[in-house]
């Protein structure tokens, strides 16, 4: 596998662009496409609040229905959530506009809002982006970036990533954007990500593959606790590589996995870092954890705790707060067995060894905090499974973010 | 019932006293004691984290062991969790000098301690603090204010209440005092919280009682969602009011159990409100709900939102924010059925109605949330059971306070 330049544009057959359609924001672009001409086999994962945007339920329907897609139109400023009926009919009309305007059948393009909550999207707005955006689609590196560029919200860098791999001589490519900044604690998927590939599948080993990888990657990142209304993962697959489709668990399934994980994990650090008000990313790495879930639920716990994270942000090796949000996390362990170790590019420190706080250089542990990564190592010594979450720290801009955000 | 002057001290036959013990902080006062000559009946509620403080262990112990009691030493600066057999000699060492001192039996006091994890306590500075507050124990109320200012750490303001109620001619007493400012999220009761009775009960029915009150009230507060490894809340009741010993469930225990809500909910509301940097107190009340435990979940879930708390903090009525943090909370339930309203004492406003936002006077909104205490009333329209929570703003000073808290 080899990383390459790119996004969603990346893989053979795919076109986005983007447009300032005055949503919400001024002068900006907020509004994206992403399309593809050949019919794709298409996966999802969805936000598990109950609260569900109206285009999580549009997309959800049209995912699980199995018919072939062709793409996606996202919108950053409003998220269409607790809009009801109204907020429905705009998904549709927005389908309904990109799937006349492309000349491809009904219910094969899907929908994503992010933003406020609670707002009702103008519809004229959004179909006139459409008709815009689907006289500019281009394949080229630099529509996806700009279509990357375009679902930010309080995001500060864009989020892109392709990568190459081969599967049985051919080169297939798989590419993605994603976004997301607060209201992250994904569950199911994160907030908007968007991944493209020629590869040749079977739709539902796609969609295995996916939920599989979704585990691992976006759903071990959290900004603030707080799961969105509109967490939406999409990949599209079109087969354009050649290879010989996908259809059963075989090696080339793996190699597609692989290549899957690797691009979910850069995304979803990347979001973890760039969380509103973030200045660094926070990494706990669980070892020697009785069960996968038991490592899964002490790593997030951990990545997820307002003090553990106010912490991070101050520097201050205040590992009791770390312990405290692994005993509250419900599992349950013996901190008579717990190692802690805080590591970064400048060094590791150990401060807690078999339920025993330890005598530890601070200035070190300071300089080891003051890094853009920082990992708190926990070694449980119980079992032999482990597992990684990130996160970022709680800053004063985090809550200058949010006080008023909607302003 | 009726609300008097005083706090632990109110109660016939409790004394109190504190001193600078100088365990972490500096001029001022950092030990407590609330004692009783009486041979007192004692029940007590504790973490529910896993990672329990040895002052957690040592007090369950002696609650569970049903001997008499005769008081408690408290000490703040440092929580003495994650300590090892070092902090649980500190514990024993301890009690055991109020003990000799107070010429009481063999483990019949408990103590308990808030501050810095992972940190030993000085055994010697605290049976020094045991030696000196063994000789200056006082009825008075300035003692019970007193040592309910020796256990604050980022607390700013003291929090201790007592009530007069008739039981069976007999007037009765019950007076307490908490602390709790960070890492505020109870799970089976709260911080640190001290209440003493005159009332004559038998051990069980005062367990019973305690029980069922902490779960609407201090398991109903959040400050900042990290429930602590040290939380504890006891009662003392020796009897000396003369009232017939309660035995049953009878009337005189459904007078007590008022009383002893009416002054939890009071002790827990003040937590809330003094949540670290708080503003303000943000309530949630959840109406007509199907089932109480989902009444309490969905209030539970609404305070504790960081991005709830910090459009509280902008008085921004984000309402979307609220819905999505019900939404992730477990329960389930239709937007469709929800109707939501902000309240204080400036009015109230309707923002949610039936599944669709309102169009609603955003000034009156901002006015409405710019009091001390805000309400969200969040009507479900699904059944009969109710719940109310209390948490507080997020504001830059909570980061603030957090980022570099051991120094």
């Amino acid at each position: 596998m080899k990383k390459i330049e790119g996004g969603v544009t990346a893989a053979k057959g795919f076109e986005a662009s983007s447009c300032e359609a005055n949503i919400k924001y001024k002068d900006r672009t907020d509004m994206a496409m992403v399309f593809c001409k050949e019919p794709c086999v298409c996966a999802g994962t969805f936000t598990s609040n109950v609260v569900k945007a109206a285009c999580v339920m549009w997309d959800k329907e049209i995912v699980e229905s199995g018919r072939a897609m062709h793409g996606v139109v996202i919108n950053s400023g409003i998220a269409n959530a607790c809009t009801g009926k109204e907020g429905y009919d705009a998904c549709e009309a927005t389908a309904k506009a990109a799937e006349k305007m492309l000349n491809v059948p009904f219910n094969s393009v899907a929908v994503a809002s992010t933003g406020v909550i609670g707002m009702q999207l103008p519809v004229e707005k959004l179909t006139a982006g459409v008709e815009k955006m689907s006289k500019s689609l281009d394949a080229s590196m630099e529509a996806g970036t700009a279509a990357s560029k375009a679902i930010m919200t309080t995001d500060t860098v864009n989020k892109e990533i392709a990568v190459n791999f081969e599967i049985g001589g051919k080169t297939v490519t798989l590419g993605g954007m994603s976004k997301g900044s607060g209201m992250i604690h994904p569950n199911m998927c994160t907030m908007l990500g968007f991944l493209t590939t020629d590869l040749s599948i079977e739709k539902k080993l796609l969609q295995e593959a996916l939920s599989e990888v979704v585990v691992d990657t976006f759903n071990m990142i959290s900004v603030d606790g707080d799961t969105s209304t509109n967490d939406t993962l999409l990949i599209l697959a079109n087969g354009l590589a050649g290879n010989e489709t996908i259809k059963e668990k075989n090696e080339d399934f793996e190699t597609f996995k692989e290549a899957l994980f690797e691009v979910c994990r850069f995304l979803a650090r990347k979001m973890a870092s760039d969380g509103e008000g973030a200045t660094k990313l926070f990494t706990a790495h669980v070892l020697h954890a009785k069960s996968k879930e038991d490592a899964r639920i002490l790593a997030r716990s951990v990545i997820s705790s307002s003090l553990s994270k106010a912490a991070i942000y101050g520097c201050d090796a205040n590992f009791g707060r770390f312990l405290c949000a692994m005993g509250y996390s419900g599992v349950s362990f013996d901190q008579a067995d717990v190692e802690l170790y805080f590591e970064s590019a400048a060094g590791e420190c150990k401060v807690f060894e078999y339920g025993v706080p330890l005598v530890f250089d601070e200035e070190l542990a300071t300089k080891i905090m003051s890094e853009e990564e920082v990992i708190i190592r926990i070694d449980m010594h119980e079992g032999e499974e482990e597992a990684t979450a990130w996160g970022c720290d709680l800053t004063y801009d985090y809550v200058k973010i949010n006080a008023d955000y909607r302003s």
